[in-house]
């Protein structure tokens, strides 16, 4: 056998099984957000998961060798998601409607990933990698938040001072990282999480900055709360 | 032996032993609250707080079934402390005066039971009565802490819709009881919590009203700001 043939030979019968492998890897990290978004991190094991798929514990661990393992994959989703939209476009001043897009994706990712919002604490005290990941990743949103707030101040769209901007940008974090705990302390019943709970949080932020609009951006901002406001008891029941 | 003697010879053997009682039950609370704080909750069992007290953990549990009942007992006197402070005071307006006392009064409370929001989530994870009068707590303080912006506004300090000041008091609280987690899993080494970066976290409530002062207030409320400002980056390293 040539050693042209033997390589077409092996890339013949590997594709396939590649590709079927790359696509249980996937299936894996997709039925697991499911799972863990449906029911919480905690109550889902390996187990679960693999009797979802319809495969064997042993396929499951071939492709993770732990829960651990799965999360620090969909945390790197995560990760990746708010990098792509937590950053101030390049040679251009901001508007108002970075201002929706900014909104909406946060509302996107936050809902997408929200187990993570939920089970954040959990996750963290379990695990010192993802906790120092986090870190990294809590000091780069700070950062980037700043610099987008910048954006809104030298684009003459809210006012504010750099020491403002820094206590503004702290808040901004903290309400969006904490607010799915605070509803679960704060609600009677707090297994189901809907869609419109997590717009409420994307509003708290969106409100931390209504004292700082100029008056020319004043219209267009309140318009913007209007679309995302949804009423408090709303929030705490859905 | 007649029945007035009987009652004085009780009386005079019971109030000591009652004292001592009491003193026993006074010095597990008081001790329970230094060690949760200057180590954390779940490293401290009842068998630590009884060899620091010098007592048996037999007479520990004759005072308290279990670390919980203590938690509890912390919990009340937590919940007594913020009630005395956080409320309106009756047929006079507010002044920015009423402000410093607040934050001050906030500050002492956090400081005093920082173990409490260090620990928050794992406690109320774990003790579904907790978690129930924490509820409870939270309603409370939120109606409590509406009413006084309000005041603030009726008092001509700041200028907030009805709106607004709701969603002010859902921020100021969230940013309060987030605040350590926050900072615990921002910074790298977050075993120790010093007094300054709990005052940092007074700091962020006083900033969230920052866009609604009155002109008039202006000034003096960015006196209270100086008073309260530590920088950032020395909240995360204490």
């Amino acid at each position: 056998m040539s050693a042209v043939f033997r390589r077409n030979l092996l890339s013949v019968s590997e594709t396939p099984a590649m590709a079927v492998a790359l696509k249980t890897r996937e299936r894996i990290v997709l039925e697991s957000l499911a799972l863990f978004n449906a029911q919480g991190e905690r109550a889902i094991t390996t187990n679960h998961i693999a009797a979802h798929l319809g495969i064997s514990p042993g396929n499951l661990y071939y492709h993770f060798r732990n829960k651990q393992a799965i999360i620090a994959e969909l945390f790197a989703q995560y990760e990746r998601q708010v990098a792509q939209f937590l950053q101030r476009p390049a040679g251009r001043a901001l508007t108002v409607a970075d201002k929706t897009y900014y909104l909406e994706a946060l509302l996107a990712a936050m809902w997408h990933y929200r187990f993570l919002h939920r089970d954040l604490e959990h996750l963290l005290d379990s695990d010192a990698e993802l906790a120092a990941r986090y870190r990294r990743f809590s000091e780069r949103c700070l950062r980037q938040g700043q610099a987008i707030y910048r954006g809104f101040v030298e684009a003459g769209i809210l006012t504010m001072a750099p020491a403002q901007i820094e206590s503004l940008t702290i808040n901004a974090w903290i309400v969006l990282t904490s607010w799915v705990r605070f509803l679960s302390t704060t609600r009677e019943h707090s297994a189901h999480l809907g869609e419109e709970a997590f717009k409420r949080g994307v509003y708290q932020v969106l409100v931390l900055e209504l004292g700082f609009v100029t008056p020319g951006s004043r219209a267009v901002v309140d318009t913007l709360c209007n679309e995302f406001h949804v009423p408090f008891n709303q929030a705490l029941e859905h």
